[in-house]
């Protein structure tokens, strides 16, 4: 079991689908021809993430962008994580649509814990997990702050993931969040983590870059500076296991706590 | 509110009590002519930590030595934190014992997360939390392996503990526990950490050093190399308040999970 893993730290074209779809298909073809299994995008990739103002109504074209990425999934065989925010029934949503290698949808994640005043002010939290299967590991998805929580990747390990994919926003001056709590993240659970984040600006925010992909011990496999670099990693699911079996985090939890 | 904290990175002489408690007296008085008001020691400090084929009566001293570690806290007017092994009537205790500034013990901590086959079969586990205030700061007691479940620190935090002081053992090769995970208990939290581990060497064992007072956002306010080290920072509680009126992590835990 394992599986090559590309995470894009870009910028993409915020406010513009057709631009931001043509980055999402040429990233996906380098991906494809690095061998990849699997492609991330950043939180709001497709949508850009600060939109001042949003509010329903105010993401025409989505949907049909989506299905767009779905052909793009599916011409490079790769499956994809997209960040996008969403208008949904029930309210706005800041969102990961996971599709399979056939470009099929295999479900949105809707992002748990909101970040700041205008997250808060604008979305409607998601209440539930979003876990599938590929290349033989049991994956997770996470958005930006639900990552802070430990409680939320701790939920996702006693469930079984073994790799966490963290469309992320992370801006000035929050470059903390980057270097110490991802791989804290990974190595107190003994899984992977992968922190996908922007590069470049929106309105009002400097995004930091800093993406990476850690190891069951919180080793950077793969770590980005501050601009636009797709990342590579294989992840092989036999590395938990190994460290488990020297010292379980989840085997004494349920013994002692 | 706020407290002067020294934290001894050293070996002290195990399995030699009086020397040990020399080594207690010349640090407490240069702590304490350094303005400390809190002065934490390692794990096993008084006893040693590494102790193959301790069993029930194998720690006789222990006690009287005890007390002679409160008269010292009385003489240089010092709270102290000290490892150490009690032979208690229910068992084996990984402790950590804590007296105020007039030498008078406060209260004992027993470990309560066992760390490998050695511990688990030696010691019995703690079941409960020890919680004092020291310089107008709420101050918690986790050790070594502790700190490294979020869910104790986190109930720390919660229960209005400000500083958590982690008296540890920390050896070969589990280096990246200083390195990651210390500073993202204190950043996830927005509390301060003092993370106060052994130098040198045990039967088996190399101490890795790397101790660190963090603050609430995770930033090393001292950090120390391997060898033995005094460390000192003033614990500002005022930071805790600041921190938390920008983003507060406890309160949307609460909002959201």
């Amino acid at each position: 079991m394992g599986l090559e893993l590309a995470i894009w730290q870009g910028a993409g074209v915020p406010g513009d689908l057709d631009a931001t779809l043509a980055e999402v298909a040429r990233v996906a073809g380098e991906a494809a021809r690095a061998g990849a299994d699997l492609l991330v995008f950043p939180e709001g990739f497709l949508t850009g993430y600060h939109i001042p103002g949003l509010a329903p109504g105010g993401l025409p074209g989505v949907e049909a962008a989506l299905e767009q990425a779905g052909r793009i999934a599916a011409e490079t065989e790769l499956a994809m994580v997209l960040g996008t925010h969403l208008d949904t029934p029930r309210g706005l949503r800041n969102s990961a649509v996971v599709f399979d290698a056939l470009g099929a949808e295999i479900g949105r994640y809707h992002k748990r814990t909101l970040f700041g005043a205008w997250e808060k002010a604008t979305f409607l939290p998601g209440d539930a997990p979003l876990r599938f299967d590929c290349g033989g590991l049991r994956v997770g998805v996470a958005i930006c702050y639900d990552v802070e929580f430990p409680e939320l990747i701790r939920a996702e390990a006693q469930a079984g993931v073994e790799l966490v994919v963290v469309p992320t926003a992370l801006m000035t001056p929050h470059e903390r969040v980057a270097e110490a709590m991802v791989a804290a993240r990974a190595l107190e659970n003994q899984i992977f983590v992968a922190y996908c984040n922007r590069s470049g600006r929106e309105p009002e925010l400097e995004f930091v870059g800093l993406s990476s992909i850690r190891d069951p011990r919180g080793a950077a496999l793969a770590q980005a500076g501050a601009g636009p670099e797709l990342l590579l990693a294989g992840i092989d699911g036999a590395l938990i296991a190994r460290e488990r079996a020297a010292n379980s985090y989840l085997d004494d939890l349920g013994r002692f706590l």
